[in-house]
Protein backbone atom coordinates (compact mmCIF):
# COMPACT_ATOMS: atom_id res chain seq x y z
CA UNK A 1 0.00 0.00 0.00
CA UNK A 2 1.34 3.41 -0.94
CA UNK A 3 0.47 5.35 2.19
CA UNK A 4 1.75 8.79 1.24
CA UNK A 5 2.05 11.34 -1.58
CA UNK A 6 5.21 13.37 -1.80
CA UNK A 7 7.11 16.00 -3.70
CA UNK A 8 10.71 17.15 -3.34
CA UNK A 9 11.58 20.79 -3.95
CA UNK A 10 14.77 22.85 -3.94
CA UNK A 11 14.06 25.20 -1.05
CA UNK A 12 14.77 26.14 2.55
CA UNK A 13 13.25 24.04 5.34
CA UNK A 14 11.55 26.79 7.37
CA UNK A 15 10.34 28.65 4.28
CA UNK A 16 8.78 25.43 3.01
CA UNK A 17 6.89 24.95 6.28
CA UNK A 18 5.53 28.50 6.01
CA UNK A 19 4.55 27.95 2.38
CA UNK A 20 2.85 24.61 3.14
CA UNK A 21 0.86 26.21 5.97
CA UNK A 22 -0.31 28.97 3.63
CA UNK A 23 -1.35 26.48 0.95
CA UNK A 24 -3.17 24.36 3.53
CA UNK A 25 -5.13 27.45 4.59
CA UNK A 26 -6.09 28.17 0.97
CA UNK A 27 -7.52 24.65 0.77
CA UNK A 28 -9.50 25.06 4.02
CA UNK A 29 -7.16 23.20 6.36
CA UNK A 30 -6.08 24.54 9.72
CA UNK A 31 -3.00 23.14 11.44
CA UNK A 32 -4.06 21.67 14.79
CA UNK A 33 -0.76 20.10 15.82
CA UNK A 34 2.93 20.61 15.11
CA UNK A 35 5.55 18.03 16.06
CA UNK A 36 9.20 18.96 15.68
CA UNK A 37 10.60 15.43 15.24
CA UNK A 38 14.26 16.50 15.32
CA UNK A 39 13.78 18.39 18.60
CA UNK A 40 11.69 15.61 20.15
CA UNK A 41 14.30 12.92 19.37
CA UNK A 42 17.09 15.19 20.67
CA UNK A 43 15.20 15.99 23.89
CA UNK A 44 14.05 12.44 24.62
CA UNK A 45 16.93 10.31 23.33
CA UNK A 46 19.81 12.75 22.70
CA UNK A 47 19.86 11.54 19.11
CA UNK A 48 20.58 13.82 16.14
CA UNK A 49 18.02 13.51 13.36
CA UNK A 50 17.39 15.59 10.26
CA UNK A 51 15.02 18.59 10.40
CA UNK A 52 11.54 17.06 10.22
CA UNK A 53 8.19 18.63 11.03
CA UNK A 54 4.80 16.90 11.25
CA UNK A 55 1.87 19.27 10.73
CA UNK A 56 -1.55 17.90 11.72
CA UNK A 57 -3.96 19.40 9.18
CA UNK A 58 -7.73 19.48 9.57
CA UNK A 59 -10.51 20.77 7.35
CA UNK A 60 -13.35 21.17 9.87
CA UNK A 61 -16.20 20.55 7.41
CA UNK A 62 -14.66 17.37 6.02
CA UNK A 63 -13.69 16.22 9.52
CA UNK A 64 -17.24 16.68 10.82
CA UNK A 65 -18.64 14.57 7.98
CA UNK A 66 -16.00 11.92 8.68
CA UNK A 67 -16.88 11.82 12.40
CA UNK A 68 -20.59 11.60 11.56
CA UNK A 69 -19.90 8.69 9.23
CA UNK A 70 -17.53 6.76 11.51
CA UNK A 71 -16.72 8.08 14.95
CA UNK A 72 -13.51 6.04 15.45
CA UNK A 73 -11.93 7.87 12.49
CA UNK A 74 -10.26 10.14 15.04
CA UNK A 75 -7.68 7.36 15.45
CA UNK A 76 -6.42 8.39 11.96
CA UNK A 77 -6.89 12.18 12.18
CA UNK A 78 -5.68 14.83 11.64
CA UNK A 79 -4.23 14.43 8.16
CA UNK A 80 -0.47 14.67 8.57
CA UNK A 81 1.72 16.74 6.30
CA UNK A 82 5.43 16.21 6.89
CA UNK A 83 8.25 18.51 5.83
CA UNK A 84 11.61 16.71 5.72
CA UNK A 85 15.05 18.16 5.09
CA UNK A 86 16.70 15.48 2.93
CA UNK A 87 19.97 17.44 2.71
CA UNK A 88 21.78 19.28 -0.08
CA UNK A 89 18.90 21.75 -0.48
CA UNK A 90 16.26 19.08 -1.05
CA UNK A 91 13.08 19.45 0.98
CA UNK A 92 10.54 16.66 0.74
CA UNK A 93 6.89 17.28 1.58
CA UNK A 94 4.99 14.05 2.21
CA UNK A 95 1.27 13.80 2.97
CA UNK A 96 -0.74 10.89 4.33
CA UNK A 97 -2.58 9.36 1.36
CA UNK A 98 -6.08 9.58 2.80
CA UNK A 99 -7.65 7.98 -0.28
CA UNK A 100 -5.62 4.77 -0.06
CA UNK A 101 -6.06 4.50 3.71
CA UNK A 102 -9.81 5.07 3.61
CA UNK A 103 -10.26 2.65 0.72
CA UNK A 104 -8.60 0.04 2.92
CA UNK A 105 -11.16 0.73 5.67
CA UNK A 106 -14.04 0.07 3.31
CA UNK A 107 -16.58 2.78 4.21
CA UNK A 108 -17.96 4.38 0.98
CA UNK A 109 -18.81 7.73 2.64
CA UNK A 110 -15.28 7.95 4.06
CA UNK A 111 -13.85 7.09 0.65
CA UNK A 112 -15.64 10.09 -0.88
CA UNK A 113 -14.34 12.40 1.84
CA UNK A 114 -10.84 11.01 1.50
CA UNK A 115 -10.94 11.58 -2.25
CA UNK A 116 -11.75 15.24 -1.56
CA UNK A 117 -8.87 15.49 0.94
CA UNK A 118 -6.45 13.84 -1.47
CA UNK A 119 -7.45 16.13 -4.36
CA UNK A 120 -6.79 19.17 -2.16
CA UNK A 121 -3.46 17.78 -0.98
CA UNK A 122 -2.44 17.03 -4.58
CA UNK A 123 -3.18 20.66 -5.50
CA UNK A 124 -1.00 21.79 -2.60
CA UNK A 125 1.91 19.60 -3.75
CA UNK A 126 1.51 20.91 -7.30
CA UNK A 127 1.79 24.50 -6.07
CA UNK A 128 4.99 23.89 -4.11
CA UNK B 1 -9.43 -3.50 7.35
CA UNK B 2 -10.01 -3.12 11.08
CA UNK B 3 -8.09 0.07 11.74
CA UNK B 4 -8.59 0.41 15.48
CA UNK B 5 -8.74 -1.48 18.78
CA UNK B 6 -11.26 -0.34 21.36
CA UNK B 7 -12.74 -0.93 24.77
CA UNK B 8 -15.77 0.65 26.40
CA UNK B 9 -15.78 1.25 30.14
CA UNK B 10 -18.26 2.64 32.66
CA UNK B 11 -16.43 5.74 33.81
CA UNK B 12 -16.20 9.51 33.68
CA UNK B 13 -14.75 11.17 30.56
CA UNK B 14 -12.05 13.34 32.17
CA UNK B 15 -11.01 10.64 34.63
CA UNK B 16 -10.60 8.20 31.74
CA UNK B 17 -8.31 10.65 29.91
CA UNK B 18 -6.15 10.95 33.03
CA UNK B 19 -6.07 7.18 33.47
CA UNK B 20 -5.17 6.59 29.81
CA UNK B 21 -2.33 9.11 30.03
CA UNK B 22 -0.95 7.36 33.11
CA UNK B 23 -1.13 3.95 31.43
CA UNK B 24 0.54 5.33 28.30
CA UNK B 25 3.37 6.62 30.47
CA UNK B 26 3.79 3.18 32.09
CA UNK B 27 4.21 1.70 28.60
CA UNK B 28 6.81 4.31 27.60
CA UNK B 29 4.55 6.63 25.57
CA UNK B 30 4.51 10.38 25.98
CA UNK B 31 1.57 12.41 24.72
CA UNK B 32 2.83 14.88 22.11
CA UNK B 33 -0.50 16.27 20.95
CA UNK B 34 -4.00 16.69 22.34
CA UNK B 35 -6.97 17.59 20.14
CA UNK B 36 -10.26 18.42 21.82
CA UNK B 37 -12.58 17.46 18.95
CA UNK B 38 -15.76 18.75 20.62
CA UNK B 39 -14.18 22.16 21.26
CA UNK B 40 -12.63 22.35 17.78
CA UNK B 41 -15.93 21.59 16.02
CA UNK B 42 -17.73 24.11 18.26
CA UNK B 43 -15.14 26.83 17.64
CA UNK B 44 -14.81 26.28 13.88
CA UNK B 45 -18.33 25.28 12.85
CA UNK B 46 -20.56 26.08 15.87
CA UNK B 47 -21.61 22.42 15.87
CA UNK B 48 -22.27 20.46 19.06
CA UNK B 49 -20.45 17.12 19.16
CA UNK B 50 -19.92 14.61 21.94
CA UNK B 51 -16.88 14.92 24.24
CA UNK B 52 -14.03 13.44 22.22
CA UNK B 53 -10.28 13.74 22.78
CA UNK B 54 -7.48 12.62 20.46
CA UNK B 55 -4.18 11.99 22.27
CA UNK B 56 -1.10 11.67 20.03
CA UNK B 57 1.09 9.08 21.78
CA UNK B 58 4.74 8.49 21.00
CA UNK B 59 7.29 6.05 22.36
CA UNK B 60 10.57 7.76 21.40
CA UNK B 61 12.62 4.56 21.05
CA UNK B 62 10.07 2.84 18.84
CA UNK B 63 9.52 6.05 16.86
CA UNK B 64 13.25 6.45 16.19
CA UNK B 65 13.49 2.91 14.86
CA UNK B 66 10.44 3.55 12.67
CA UNK B 67 11.96 6.76 11.24
CA UNK B 68 15.25 4.94 10.59
CA UNK B 69 13.41 2.19 8.74
CA UNK B 70 11.11 4.43 6.70
CA UNK B 71 11.32 8.19 6.99
CA UNK B 72 7.87 8.96 5.56
CA UNK B 73 6.29 7.08 8.48
CA UNK B 74 5.75 10.48 10.11
CA UNK B 75 2.69 10.81 7.90
CA UNK B 76 1.09 8.17 10.18
CA UNK B 77 2.56 9.22 13.53
CA UNK B 78 2.00 9.71 16.42
CA UNK B 79 -0.14 6.76 17.42
CA UNK B 80 -3.56 8.18 18.23
CA UNK B 81 -5.54 7.17 21.28
CA UNK B 82 -9.08 8.54 21.31
CA UNK B 83 -11.35 8.89 24.33
CA UNK B 84 -15.01 9.19 23.32
CA UNK B 85 -18.02 9.88 25.53
CA UNK B 86 -20.69 7.59 24.04
CA UNK B 87 -23.31 8.75 26.56
CA UNK B 88 -25.08 7.08 29.48
CA UNK B 89 -21.79 6.63 31.34
CA UNK B 90 -20.09 4.72 28.55
CA UNK B 91 -16.60 5.88 27.63
CA UNK B 92 -14.97 4.27 24.63
CA UNK B 93 -11.19 4.27 24.26
CA UNK B 94 -10.11 3.51 20.69
CA UNK B 95 -6.51 3.20 19.51
CA UNK B 96 -5.11 3.18 15.98
CA UNK B 97 -4.32 -0.46 15.14
CA UNK B 98 -0.68 0.03 14.23
CA UNK B 99 -0.20 -3.66 13.41
CA UNK B 100 -2.90 -3.77 10.75
CA UNK B 101 -1.83 -0.44 9.23
CA UNK B 102 1.84 -1.37 9.07
CA UNK B 103 1.09 -4.80 7.64
CA UNK B 104 -0.74 -3.00 4.84
CA UNK B 105 2.38 -0.91 4.14
CA UNK B 106 4.49 -4.03 3.71
CA UNK B 107 7.77 -3.16 5.46
CA UNK B 108 8.87 -6.10 7.69
CA UNK B 109 10.86 -3.90 10.14
CA UNK B 110 7.85 -1.61 10.58
CA UNK B 111 5.63 -4.63 11.12
CA UNK B 112 7.80 -5.73 14.05
CA UNK B 113 7.69 -2.26 15.59
CA UNK B 114 3.95 -2.03 15.06
CA UNK B 115 3.47 -5.40 16.76
CA UNK B 116 5.33 -4.02 19.77
CA UNK B 117 3.14 -0.88 19.79
CA UNK B 118 -0.03 -2.91 19.46
CA UNK B 119 0.95 -5.25 22.31
CA UNK B 120 1.54 -2.25 24.57
CA UNK B 121 -1.76 -0.66 23.54
CA UNK B 122 -3.60 -3.92 24.17
CA UNK B 123 -2.14 -4.04 27.69
CA UNK B 124 -3.36 -0.47 28.25
CA UNK B 125 -6.88 -1.36 27.13
CA UNK B 126 -6.85 -4.43 29.40
CA UNK B 127 -5.95 -2.28 32.41
CA UNK B 128 -8.77 0.21 31.83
Amino acid sequence: MNYYLSKTVRAKFNETITKVMGLLKEEGFGVLTEIDVKKTLKDKLDVNYKPYMILGACNPNLALRAFQSEDKIGTLLPCNVTVIDQGQGNIEVAVMDAKTLMNAIGNPELELLALEVTERMERILTKL
